[in-house]
């Protein structure tokens, strides 16, 4: 006789994955993955041409174009990252590393092993930076020549003010390096009011590709003034970039099926009517989950109007029969695979709102995690809005 | 009326593209190419498991099962050789570069970016170390600490003499690093007998996945020395290692697809009996390649003892209808991508030996050079063996 989990239905994308929704890798169409079912010379015109097609969309986005130049780089977000951070700050500059969760902590962590010096102004995982103090700090240290932002850290969610930190920053004359990792493409930045040197993002978030390359937005002008500066060849903006100009290759291997797996998701991307539909979808996506799961006693972390609609933090229930694990096999079983937390402040587990997810697939969710609950005999009073 | 072009007959894999002689990217099955076509989530335990399987085969292949560990690292090969150079030497250590090709080269410029001393020994591309020489290097300047070696150089196709070279640095109480990039898995590399601290090498080479990681098989005890010399974070090997023993999980988003298929194509290359089976397929396509190179006259750069059997380089015919250009496009329209050269003793091109490519399609790519030739209007004499 099959016991409950195995007679229950379970959801599924159309490759017959669980869902994941988690904040990258994510859940990506099936003509993005079946576009890598082919190879390409690097080096040969078929590849060069559909590359450079990539590259010379991405600062639209930003409505940089002139003005912005695309460098890719291989490996994870945070190989971008390190890339922007190492080639942008000079060898004696000093960074202003705004924290309030894991990537401000890494971005912090990446300029020491650098030997870059760093200043910290650093609020709670669910607190935006103190502008005024920020404010004060730079103008009580001229030398820190940079500022380093978080626009959603995806720790938490939370959505940090990206325009204003920028504004602050053209105020006060310094540079503004921004990680945008799990915004860009779904959260409005836009490069002639918000001034920033360098933005660093990634193929897999809200473009919907498949991890395996970053890249860095750069203003043109500031990445010309950055030779000299990189201490690692493979990270070096400044050399990937002028290879890329020159020949339209890369210096090193690209990850080649990433990249057509990219150009096809930037095609949906654009289909979908770019950031003010796709940050649509998301935004709707998050509206249903978080208003569902108030309605079944999950409180989140974070006020509405802090939540960027990227992913949701919700504190772990404390009743008895709550337990973690159990709710996370009991959500995957039914074809949902959530994130564990990475918090301090609060004891947490997390639920992302993007990838080729539709208001479906969140209703699907709650639906699973109501299941869950009665399964574990966890009955909880509806949680109000923040 | 369809022009001879559009009649002609094109080579294609199993896929329907033309076929990658090149030095990989390369041409893989059909079935590594759609292992990608699925989604996974990177902190679940199914690619948990399934990259433990990957990363726990690649020592067995150097016989160094328990003393060696796999850190796999994001990016292109170029990433994992960095990563290996800047984890292994010490912010004050000095290494002696071996140079005959352009990885040498690349590796010289990695460390003088890094910051770490080097010194020289350089040949010709032509030409192996001259290891007496060497020898007298390490015994006149005590402060080198490592060695570092390419087992094939890629940019001629050379083997060098990996066993004698570490035979040496035994002998003079110095480490050595490999660069083993385009023969591990084609060419025995015995870790008990040739000892070395670190061996880099990616799953897009002899394995025949596609292009997005590499690795570094390390000594155990020699990367648990390795302590504070990173200069960068993503490409720390230690940290890497440190989170993946802990937590079976990367520190950074991981490629999945590219693990994913690296995960196929090491089956592949098992059921194929191993570097055995791999390098035997490679040694019968460039016995085949290279016998009808020179009965369609055309020279080697190098002698056959000289010769690794990945690539191999071919003097470009001084015959005045000869067009590399137009050779290179007649032979992609036939199927057949080749690779132009990169040498500064001899104006050549390259073609590769390695990828989903059987003795069949090394005749193929023969017939299409004698039809091109033909075109061309280029007769030329049979060149002699070497």
């Amino acid at each position: 006789m099959p016991s409950p989990v195995q007679s229950r239905a379970s959801a599924r994308s159309e490759t017959g994955d669980p869902l994941l929704l988690t904040p990258g890798p994510l859940t990506t169409s099936k003509a993005v993955k079946q576009a890598m079912v082919h190879d390409w010379g690097s080096r040969d015109a078929t590849f060069i041409a559909l590359n450079a097609e990539v590259l010379d969309s991405l600062p639209k986005i930003i409505h940089g174009e002139g003005a912005y130049v695309t460098v890719p780089m291989q490996g994870s977000g945070t190989f971008a990252v390190e890339a922007m951070l190492t080639t942008f700050v000079p060898r004696d500059g000093a960074v202003l590393v705004l924290i309030n969760g894991a990537y401000g902590q890494r971005a912090k962590r990446i300029l020491s092993v650098a030997g870059r010096k760093t200043f910290v102004h650093e609020t709670a995982e669910d607190t935006p930076p103190d502008l005024d103090a920020v404010e004060r700090m730079l103008e009580a240290t001229p030398s820190i020549t940079h500022v380093f932002a978080v626009h959603c850290e995806t720790t938490s969610g939370i959505l940090n003010p990206i325009e204003k930190i920028a504004a602050l920053c053209a105020r006060r004359g310094r540079r503004l390096l921004i990680d945008a990792m799990s915004a860009f493409g779904a959260l409005e930045l836009d490069a002639p009011a918000t001034p920033f040197d360098a933005v660093a993002a990634s193929a897999n978030k809200c473009f919907e590709g498949v991890p395996g390359l970053g890249f860095v937005v750069c203003r043109r002008e500031a990445l010309a003034e950055t030779e000299g500066n990189a201490t690692t060849l493979s990270l070096d903006l400044l050399d990937q970039w002028r290879n890329l100009d020159k020949t339209g290759q890369y210096r090193f291997t690209p990850p080649i099926h990433v990249i057509v797996a990219f150009h096809q998701a930037l095609q949906e991307f654009w289909a979908e009517g770019g950031v003010a539909g796709r940050g649509g979808r998301y935004a709707e996506n998050a509206r249903i989950l978080i208003g569902g799961m108030r309605s079944l006693g999950f409180e989140t972390l974070l006020p509405d109007a802090l939540q960027a609609p990227i992913i949701a933090t919700f504190r772990t229930p404390s009743h008895p029969n709550f337990v973690f694990q159990r709710f996370y096999d009991s959500l995957k079983d039914r074809g949902y695979v959530i994130y564990p937390g990475k918090l301090t402040v609060a004891d947490s587990f997390r639920i992302g709102c993007i990838g080729r997810l539709y208001p479906s697939h969140m209703r699907g969710a709650l639906e699973a995690v109501r299941e869950t609950l009665e399964e574990m005999g966890v009955a909880l009073a509806p949680a109000p809005a923040a």
